[in-house]
């Protein structure tokens, strides 16, 4: 039996301290954000009437490498952290592949999923600072639990604006959700001028995750003691979610492990954000190379087929301008859609690593993602959602090319969830139900013409 | 800050690879299985046609003090054990109780409970011995799933009975299964002899456990290379459970914690028996003094109401007969009943260990389970199952008394399982819609009329 064990955990000691800014050792910063009306760079006195200050500063700051993790927050990651690093020895059994595949497993919290490594942080400033309450909006539900999780913990107000389509799929998700005390509201409501807009132009609309921010930003700004808070895209999500890749690397470093290729999904950015970081950081000072690989929904192909230009982060177009990867604000995936990572943008960071030529993006359709996830969860036991199995299908796919060419790589992926809540779409694909969209050129060039004109 | 982390977590050369046979350090063993017809003692022959060989060798042998765990189990167990034994700092703090809690937590896998770690072995045995596939029952659908997972493992067919009242309830749970390849049939069923007979006397029941056995259990014997297997109750499934509390005192011992209340819930006892088994045999051989206390709901009180006598495991009344404490194979715990553990009987081990004085019992009412089960969820940041709760809510009590007395107790509890597939239960509970419910005196009078007479 070989040394290293099927899961690699460390001990509290050996956790990071400190978060790890990328945007330090890039040497082409990611572009500011822009306000929506004048175009010109948003300052910290622009972005506070809607984000906590001591965020505004980690969103502004792209030179101090380490924020030092403050202790109440470490208190709380030492609930749920440090998570797994797994060794898919079982996998890699089945596959017949002479590869190495470990995953970086953020399914063990109540939340599901990796996203409570921010939430807990942006409620922590948000309580810090003194404030009453927090507005976020929530797709699937998985940063909507995080938070809640984080807000109960805390001691604020929680109100989450959840899209209406997974507000009547997942009443388990909004029941979760109640439990941790927050209020749940489907999105598009009555609540906010720009829901009712929405709602007189599109009077059947099931929502988006664009809609849903405009109005969790219109309550923040409108009542007083709240500020809005979101669990991606964002250059302060990605700081906190450096975690994951801290974690990661001092479990491969304890066993003198060193990765060929580094495998995220990605949706607006968080996961595959975090997870990276320090590797992407040793690439950039040039101290050591990874291939590092985006997978994306092929139904929301943000990277493969998008364009790098400033767009608004929400359909109400109330939000600052983010340079990204966009298929345009007013892009919604089809409907049969179940694979999550539904947003139209990507991380302004990733962006422009991307563009920079630091890292790879691929799109699967979501028949095969679907393939990949019930496959991984008979032959290693955990349930993953829709959403990380797209990292799983192209960690399979990579290791099945060691298979053809016998190389012994190794392939690192984050399995940033589970999906228990996600079974609809796992019977939908039992069922044969389940159909790959992929959108055609002209949509695509219709939406895109919905960017903004920016010098 | 404390020495002792919030997880303790064994390395993998620290797991155990033996399981501790609790009966064998039992002066009054328990009674044996006898067969319904002739009330004679059933031998290892009597039992072939419904269990696998060697697990009927466990079933009966009270002597044996360790089984090896076999490697191929033992390879199973490392992809999701050791389990955490974790430190509820932030219980202990926000109780503000001088005692020292400590849970070890089984829900980190994805049957969301401790089900999996009998399901595995039993799976193995099954294959071990040639057997195409196996038949079992599964109520709130832990131990269905924790089966479809092991036999997927191990290249077997599953076929599982399902209570039909949470089949219809839990249509997410029965995704689960099929997404591991078992064929899941609502109990009563026209598909079994047993299932027929009671729809036709009982047309709109919607199923209890005791049935759903009947079902498995006809199936299993009419088959050719099938065999039953069950999650509770049985010593064999006791014996699996021992790893619980092996790896738990193992945790303890590294730190030199030494508990003084071990309290975990009994539905069966699957949970209860392994968590409690290296302590009471520490208790048995007069090494050590525990306190050790079952909790159940009081809406299904085996122990604290229930008699101490032979009984049939089965409504249908196919099954052999265990001496129990039992409340009459024909209860059925009231529809409003959302607590789990809703088995009529009770783990012979345990029975008989409870009637000799070495542990204690208390019942609790379902609101304050769920009390329990909100409060822990916001505190620890782990949603709990009901099932679970029930452990929960006696640790609290517990706590809350030494913050009355002052007293540094040590407190261990088992935390079996997650409660992301009982949501519609925490929804009744939010609404105030969920209602406590005592059997009186004379319901339980008339149950116990239908115990079998065994001289």
């Amino acid at each position: 039996m070989s040394k290293i064990p099927y899961k690699i955990y460390l001990n509290e000691s050996e956790m990071p301290t400190a978060w790890y800014n990328l945007r330090a050792d890039m040497k082409t910063k990611p572009a500011p954000l822009l306000n929506p009306g004048t175009h010109e760079p948003m300052s910290a006195s622009d972005l506070a009437p809607v984000f906590c200050d001591e965020l505004i500063q980690q969103e502004l700051d792209n030179d101090t490498r380490y924020f030092e993790i403050p202790e109440e927050i470490l208190k709380f990651y030492k609930m749920y952290r440090p998570s797994p690093l797994v060794r898919a020895y079982c996998l890699e059994e089945k596959l017949g592949t002479p590869a190495k595949i470990y995953y970086k497993f953020e399914g063990n919290n109540t939340s599901g999923s990796h996203k409570l490594n921010s939430a807990s942080a942006q409620a922590y400033y948000a309580k810090k600072q003194g404030l009453k309450g927090v507005t976020t909006e929530t797709g699937a539900g998985q940063w909507g639990t995080a938070l809640s999780m984080a807000c109960s913990y805390f001691g604020l107000d929680c109100k989450v604006f959840m899209v209406k389509v997974s507000y009547e799929q997942k009443p388990f998700r909004r029941e979760v959700m109640r439990t941790y005390g927050a209020s749940v509201t489907p999105s598009p409501s009555m609540e906010t001028k720009i829901g009712q807009k929405i709602l007189a132009d599109h009077p059947g609309t099931t929502g988006s995750l664009g809609c849903a921010i405009s109005e969790a930003v219109e309550v923040a700004t409108s009542t007083p003691g709240y500020r809005y808070v979101l669990g991606s895209v964002l250059n302060q999500v990605l700081l906190h979610q450096s975690v994951i890749g801290l974690e990661t690397k001092a479990a491969l470093d304890k066993y003198g492990i060193k990765p060929d290729i580094i495998i995220g999904c990605a949706g607006g950015g968080s996961n595959l954000g975090g997870l990276i970081a320090p590797f992407m950081g040793e690439k950039l000072r040039g101290e050591a190379d990874y291939r590092i690989i985006a997978v994306e929904p092929a139904s929301c192909p943000s990277f493969t087929r998008g364009k790098f230009a400033y767009d608004f982060a929400d359909t109400g177009m109330v939000c600052p301008l983010a340079k990204m990867y966009t298929l345009g604000s007013n892009f919604i995936p089809a409907p049969n859609h179940a694979g999550g990572l539904r947003y139209h943008g990507m991380s302004p960071v990733l962006s422009q690593l991307y563009h920079d030529g630091y890292m790879e993006a691929v799109s699967v359709p979501q028949t095969a993602v679907f393939e990949a996830a019930e496959y991984f969860a008979r032959v290693e036991g955990i349930l993953p959602a829709p959403e990380s199995s797209h990292a799983i299908r192209a960690a399979i796919d990579e290791a099945l090319k060691c298979k053809e060419t016998g190389e012994e790589k190794t392939i690192v992926f984050g399995l940033t969830g589970t999906g228990y809540f996600d079974m609809v779409a796992y019977e939908k694909f039992h069922d044969g139900k389940m159909e790959d969209y992929i959108p055609t050129d002209a949509e695509l060039e219709a939406s895109f013409a919905t960017l903004p004109k920016v010098e």
